[in-house]
């Protein structure tokens, strides 16, 4: 048997004293009026598993400790640091002096996520919006850039967990290579 | 407004029979026992994005129609092709003639996503497990190859549609380049 299945012990995962000392993928995640529990927690697990600095959950969006949320997170919500900012303006304007904020969006003038190369030594926000809204245009127009991930089917979106792990993983594979 | 936000009318997505009748990225997905009715909506949501050729549905893995499938596939089960066999077995040799048959999953001797590098001219078929067990170690030994998603967290897996949502991005970034 070549491929045998490794038991969750065999993984080597980092504890949650690990992970909160560890070195951190320079990356937060803004959520804008995400409406779902379930996409919340999932995305904590994503956010988790690239080990990003922080989750940043606004007007809307519910916040940890909640039960349907737990369910998709796995205690992914105490690993990763985050904090509930009501105000998404005022929190982009903070977060500007510190970080490129790129908007996850369909927007003119959007960058296609396959055209995206991120500059060495940045930090960078990533701001995802309500499921069916998106961001609010006066958020998009506080960000510096939009990525739009490529689409060539029939529906006019990815889901939002489905869009951060995309997001995360090109991040991650174009800041390593 | 640099980054007007555009109506979903101006996204000029295919409708079903132009799906239907347009060329497919060169991939089948396999979903073995996959509980959760949102992951299944989901994953048909992101293989309509990617425009594959198909889903599998294996095992207890539930098929359309069904409404909880239906909440987060918007649709997509009427555009992606999909097929319900029950055994997954019989499948993956069938598979076996026309595709490389990868796993996703966390195994002795598979190999990192980011060093994996696709063949040109080849069709994948990508299999993918239950949230909690993972794909059946049997299913695993019949496939080509296994590729694993590096997490640098404290969890032991994604979500199983963030999972395929980076696979299939991967897959398409570099057989695009």
């Amino acid at each position: 048997m070549k491929y045998r299945k490794l038991a969750n012990e065999e993984l080597d995962r980092l504890d949650i004293e690990g992970f909160k000392t560890s070195e951190k993928f320079p990356v937060v995640l803004v959520l804008d009026n995400v409406r779902s529990l379930n996409n919340i927690g999932s995305i904590f697990r994503t956010a988790d598993a690239f080990r990003i600095e922080k989750i940043y959950l606004c007007g809307i969006t519910a916040k940890p400790p909640h039960r349907d949320i737990q369910k998709t997170a796995l205690g992914a919500t105490e690993s990763v640091e985050w904090a509930y900012e009501e105000n998404v303006f005022e929190l982009l304007q903070k977060l500007k002096t510190e970080y490129k904020i790129l908007a996850v969006e369909q927007t003119e003038n959007a960058v296609l996520l396959s055209d995206f190369s991120p500059i060495k030594n940045t930090k960078y926000a990533l701001v995802f919006g309500n499921e069916v809204k998106g961001i609010q245009q006066p958020a998009i127009d506080l960000c510096d850039n939009v990525l739009e991930i490529p689409q060539m089917g029939t529906k006019h979106s990815f889901n939002i967990s489905v869009s951060v792990g995309i997001l995360l993983w090109d991040l991650f594979t174009k800041t390593r290579s």
